[in-house]
């Protein structure tokens, strides 16, 4: 696949530039959720609601609002509801992953302990419904409500996908591993595409089209977030390579491997020695990370279908352009 | 404090009896959650979702849409709604508390272990959102993210009052006990018994009626819960007397024991000395315990005064017996 131009930095900072007043007018919400008379809360919120991340998830439902939709404060609570729920999310992983740092800083559970961070997680998924609430629309919260439900579904999955016999590594399947990370990564794309749709009163072919790329991105995003896991540094990961295996987490690359029987029985004979940088170079020189990038290609071709739905223009253009650069970041 | 004849056990059967056919409908709905093609998930479910607890949230919902409220599909949402955040919030509780035991039971907690409950939590709490909007009121969804909200922060207050240093000890007052319980406890009763108001479309005052009568009944609720732990046995509490104290944790006995100068240095001795039979003890003999019911006994009157705002008739003198019967129950 071909560096497409669209996908230039450049191009990508171009498009941000698109939605940066809602980004802008996102970030002021959050400050002031952070501002919150408690103060016990206070210094927690402050330290997992300033904008470190790429506020992907909200730059996706403000571009799609830009579309139709002319209640500005509306679309701030979709963005602000869509990135609230985000951070709940990764608040709540840290503590079932046990993770003590996160883009290089504290996660929030190492530095106040499980049982605050679990209790500040639940905060923010009230806070996240409250926004979705205040978007005045009761098919937007639905779908938050399912989404929320989605997401957990597809943690509890997660947790399931261990090396820790045989079995699994024998039985788990491709259609397994995209059940979980559709729960899991998917279903926020989706709340972020779709929602918009729903909340603009776009048509039903629309909010499908809308739906469709979403899933597919979301998809297309977390199976290029498996190979990085494999092919990216450790500057650039910001945690050890091969970090999934590690924890005994089977992946999109190991299930290709396995079926394709790109592997010998070394590949076993390294999960049951523990020898993890040896499975991560087999996995490596297996030729299965191409069979990976080829599935995350098919996805992002197929959400780019999908925006076929919507009108041509400017928006469009951008989503298109996005939808290439998650299989082309670095990180 | 003379025992009315309205708060005795078979007056308190007759009341259930007129939410019978709705409590086993929600019931019936639950048990259905549990069904879950999801193999992991559905055991999980299992253990949490039965009824074994008192139901009473539930029950005063079902109570109060028995005023005006015809769309029985619409109530049963909301009996699932309340219990379903009940049910998610305790999950999380015993986390928090790191408790392995609730009713002699062993917690999903102990069973699972923190990363599972912790994502069990949140699908519960996406179950609980799912049933208010399957209400189709926006209004009762907008209570119900409020609540979570709510509930979470009187947690997280609730890990603060702990007698970690002289300093909370001296200082920790009785209106912070109250707003920290006004969090975990009385807003869930505000849910149950406004939200429905607001699904049933009573008047303004009758909400508000309905907001009073559960937020004084939900406090008297968590002040005699307080009592008991001093005064109930061990087998009537199914954990230790003075359990609170046992975990460092300060309620209004001791809070009003101090305030009142009931006690002398002995109290903050036995503290240091991490003699927790001694500050039990103290604590029952100080008098601080008829200061606390009184207060409890002026709530009760406080939510029996606020249902004067709804008709006469046998719903609101069932509510009046149920106000009551928190105060009086033996644990």
């Amino acid at each position: 696949m071909t560096v497409n131009v669209s996908t230039h930095p450049d191009a990508i900072r171009a498009i941000l530039g698109l939605v940066k007043p809602g980004l802008g007018r996102m970030e002021t919400s959050l400050a002031r959720l952070a501002e919150t008379d408690d103060a016990i809360l206070a210094p927690m919120l402050s330290t997992v609601l300033p904008g470190t991340g790429k506020r992907l998830r909200p730059a996706l439902a403000l571009l799609i609002g830009r579309l139709a939709l002319t209640d500005a404060e509306a679309l701030n609570q979709m963005a602000v509801g869509v990135e609230l729920l985000h951070t709940a999310s990764l608040v709540h992983d840290d503590i079932v992953d046990e993770s003590d740092t996160r883009h290089g800083g504290a996660t929030l559970f190492a530095r106040v302990g499980n049982a605050l961070a679990v209790l500040v997680g639940d905060y923010l998924f009230s806070q996240a419904a409250q926004a979705c609430v205040a978007t005045g629309n009761l098919d937007v919260v639905r779908l938050f409500a399912e989404t929320l439900g989605a997401m957990a579904q597809g943690q509890i999955d997660d947790a399931n996908r261990q090396l820790g016999g045989r079995g699994a590594w024998e039985t788990l399947s491709r259609e397994r591993y995209y059940g979980t990370i559709r729960g899991k990564t998917a279903s926020l794309f989706v709340l972020a595409c779709k929602g918009t749709g729903l909340l603009s009163g776009l048509s039903v072919d629309q909010v499908a089209g809308l739906h469709a790329y979403g899933e597919n991105l979301g998809l297309a995003f977390q199976v290029f977030d498996d190979i990085l896991d494999f092919t990216a540094t450790e500057a650039e990961l910001g945690k050890p390579v091969g970090s999934d295996l590690r924890q005994g987490t089977i992946t999109l690359p190991v299930i290709l491997m396995r079926d394709a029987a790109l592997v010998d029985g070394r590949f076993w004979a390294a999960v049951q020695a523990e020898d993890v940088d040896l499975q991560v170079q087999l996995v490596q020189q297996s030729g299965a990370i191409d069979l990976a990038q080829a599935e995350a290609d098919a996805l992002v071709a197929r959400a780019r279908t999908a925006l076929t739905a919507l009108p041509a223009g400017t928006e469009r253009d951008a989503l298109d352009a996005l939808a290439q650069y998650v299989t082309q970041r670095a990180h």
